[in-house]
This record gives structure tokens, sequence and C-alpha cells, in this order.
């Protein structure tokens, strides 16, 4: 990429040479947005972010995700890359991203990268979060960040169940699209399920996540704290390999992609 | 009020009687809403909350809450009292009054009280809490609760400075409206300051407090946090009782009323 720069010269004042690699980290409120990539019916975060940067530094650029989060699911630390020519304190750059983004997006952190990361290929592993709000009443404060189930949830037995969960497996009955040359055996390192007044948030860590994967094992883990199926059945969901088989998909609204590990 | 119903008969059914004296907790985020009180610009959480009790019961009722919360002033813990004919059981009323009532409005509990409770005049003491995120990068995820302060606060000058607040003192640096005529000595029962990652929460107690007076509070030891006036000036402004003295207001987005205390 060094040289070859076929937008044009860079801004005056820029400092601009060779392209500098950037990491930074996001957080978002999806409600409003159709995921990460824009959907015909909907704007994503990325162009609202690229849409920025050019604003900011007069670059066109791509930014890689760790991953592509749906519509509505959230970020407390999503990880982007992307390459920069212009030379911005990094500071400045990001105080400047966030003033001309919406109040649902911001920067937190930018730092530079080596010039071989990637946000998405470089990723270790992932931490979805996964917020129920199990009262009989709704959430009201932090409403848009929740799922709630009126019905009492048994915790303890969608802590036994959630331990089936954990280790190399084949989750193909977690996974909408499961292509059918593709591998759907994933490692996941730890599912933790802890309370917090009316609210119970799952903490699902793992090298890689199945396209729905948290939110189908979340909505089967439900059926388990409901009384509907018992622990041992989710088990039996994994080795059957059969997506009718496991629970329906729990709402977007309770899932925030929490933080993204690096080697 | 036993005997002349002067709306008629209650709806069938309904199993009415003497009025009963109900007390009930009120959840909402006041982001929508003119306050407590209906203002000429905009709508009250009382009115919804009447409307829906009238929806649900076929009665027409004034309900009292503990305070007047400001427009968009947040409640975790509200706490109102009313009288209602018509007997029902009060999970079936509460699910029938959240079933018609907005999202960012909630009644967590609803229990029988004495004769003479009375949400306002019977309270103890009330707690607020005040949140301030402190980063120089916007609050997202729950971005409606909080005040957002960019600059650094220096959270042991401003613990010192609300020592000063604790006790009873005369209040009027720190009240909007000082009727001349009412007393403005107010007996704050504790203020704690805790920091959770990028967050700060002041959490006021008191047996009563004055228009604005925990805004101004906290408007004043935003102040001495950010380094423009010293922790012993808090001490100054209450003895000189001059409004001017104090703080700017914070803003309403950071303030909750979190719970009332009964004896």
């Amino acid at each position: 990429m060094a040289g070859g720069d076929e937008r044009g010269p860079p801004p005056p004042g820029a400092g601009a040479g060779e392209p500098q690699n950037l990491r930074a980290v996001l957080q978002y409120e999806g409600t409003r947005y159709a995921g990460w990539e824009r959907q015909t019916n909907g704007i994503g975060i990325q162009e609202i972010l690229e849409a920025a940067i050019r604003r900011i530094t007069g670059e066109t650029v791509t930014v890689h995700a760790s991953g592509r989060t749906d519509a509505g699911v959230h970020a407390e630390g999503q990880v982007v890359s992307f390459h920069l020519r212009r030379r911005m304190p990094q500071r400045k750059l990001r105080l400047g991203l966030n003033a001309v983004m919406p109040d649902d997006i911001a920067v937190i952190d930018i730092v530079p990268a080596a010039p071989d990361f990637h946000a998405r290929f470089s990723a270790r592993s992932k931490v979805y979060r996964y917020s129920i709000w199990n009262a009989d009443w709704p959430a009201v404060l932090g409403r848009h960040l929740v799922h709630h189930v009126p019905q009492p949830l048994d915790v303890g037995a969608m802590r036994e169940a959630a331990a089936h969960l954990v280790g190399r497996h084949d989750f193909r009955a977690f996974t909408k699209e499961a292509d059918r040359r593709a591998s759907t055996v994933r490692n996941v390192l730890r599912v933790e399920i802890r309370t917090a007044g009316s609210a119970i948030h799952l903490e699902f860590e793992a090298e890689g996540f199945l396209y729905n994967m948290v939110r189908i094992a979340t909505g089967t883990l439900i059926e388990v704290g409901r009384g509907a199926t018992p622990p041992s059945s989710v088990k039996e969901i994994l080795e059957g390999r059969d997506r009718t088989k496991a629970g329906p998909t729990a709402p977007a609204s309770g899932l925030c992609l929490v933080s993204v590990f690096y080697g």
C-alpha cells in the first residue's frame, strides 16, 4: 500500500506518510442500527464511523471490526482496525470522531497497532454478555439493554445447563445458517451466569462464535430456566446437531459485545 | 370519604367498599417527561399513572408522590399513595397498570397502607443519586441517566467538600426559589461518593430537600472536583446563604430518586 495514494494528496498540514495501522475500541447502543454493516433497511455502525473518519481526516478508509454485530446488538468493547495516512494525535482524532458521531456511538480508545494487526483475524477470543431482566415488571432504566422475561427463571438449572456448552463442540444446533462446507465446531472457553438484583447476565467467551450462537444458546438456557426442558437436554441438543431442537433465538436487545482479546 | 361515591357505582365484579389506601413504588426514566406534575410544555408522570388507574379500575383517583421530581429527573424508587375503592389483587393491578403505561414508567410494587399513610407527609427521609460520567468520551450505554463531565474530577476533593454538607444547615445558597417565609434549614443525613469505572455516583440522603438542592450541590461539588474552588469553599457558601456563590445547577439527566424511607 506504500506510495500510490489514489485519492490525491492529503489535506494541508496533515503530516501524512506511510499509512499507519490503528486499533480502536468502540461502544454503541445498537437499538437504532441495522448492525455493524449497513442493510437495505437501515444504516450500519461501520458507515457512520467511516464517514466520521472521512470528515475528521479527509481520508476514505475501510474499517474492519472484530466481528459483525447484528441489528440491535450493542457493544461495550468492539475492536476495529483501519489504516490512516494522516498523522494525528490519537486523543485529538478520538475527540474529533466523537464530536461528529451520534450520541449512541463512541470511540473510547485509539492506539497504534502492529502493521499486520487486523481486528478480525488477529482476535484470540471474544466475550459476549446476554442480559435478561427477570421480574414481572418491565425494566425501565436501561430497558434498551436487556431482554425482559417475566416468568421466574431457575438460575441454578441454567448454570447446570450452561456447563454443557463449555469446551470444543459442534454447535450446529446453535446457529441459524450452517454452511455445510464450513465447520460448525467452536471452542467455548467459559459461560458464566451472574445475577444482579432482577438482572441475569450470561457471559460467553469463545475463540469464535457461529451466527446467532449466543442468542440461540441464551434462548435455550431460558427454556431450561423456565423449567420447560431439563439442564441435561442441552447436551442432547448439542449432540443432535439440529437447530429445531434448540430454543428460540433470544432478541438482539439483550446482547452486548463486551471485549475482544488479542495475542 | 366513606359512602358517597359521586362517580357512580364501581364496575361490575369490582368488590368495592370502603376506599383502601395503597402504597406503590414507581420507576421511571424522566427524559420524555415534564416531571411528576404536568406542565404547559409537557406531560407529567402523575397524569399517566392516574390515567392508567382509571383505565384498569374505572376509578378517578389523585395520586400523591413522596415529592415532585423535576423535568428529566428519573426514579428508581418513587413512592406514591392513593385511595382505591375497588378491591383487586395487588399483583393483578400492578400488571394491569404496567400493561397500559409506556415502557419508561413502571409500577414495581403495590401494597396496602395504613389509612393515614401519605407518600409525602409520612416520609422520614429520601435518597437521591446524582450520576456523573467522567471520561473524555461520551457515555453511550445508559447515556440518558448521567451527566457527562469530560474534565477529570478529583473525587477526593469532592468527598472532602461533601462532608461540609452533612448535618443540619441553612441551605439557602443551594436552592433556586427560596421562599422568604419558609425555612431553608434542612438535615442532610449523608452524602456518599462512589466511583464505578468512569462513573461517579453522589448519593444524598436527607429528611427533606429544597427545590434544586441536589442539583446545585452537585454543580458545586463538580466545581470543587475540577479544581475551580477548594473543598472548604462549600462551608463558606453554606454560611453565605447566597445562591450566586454556589455552583451551577447540574442537569436533570444525572439525577435519580433512589428510595424513600418511612417510619
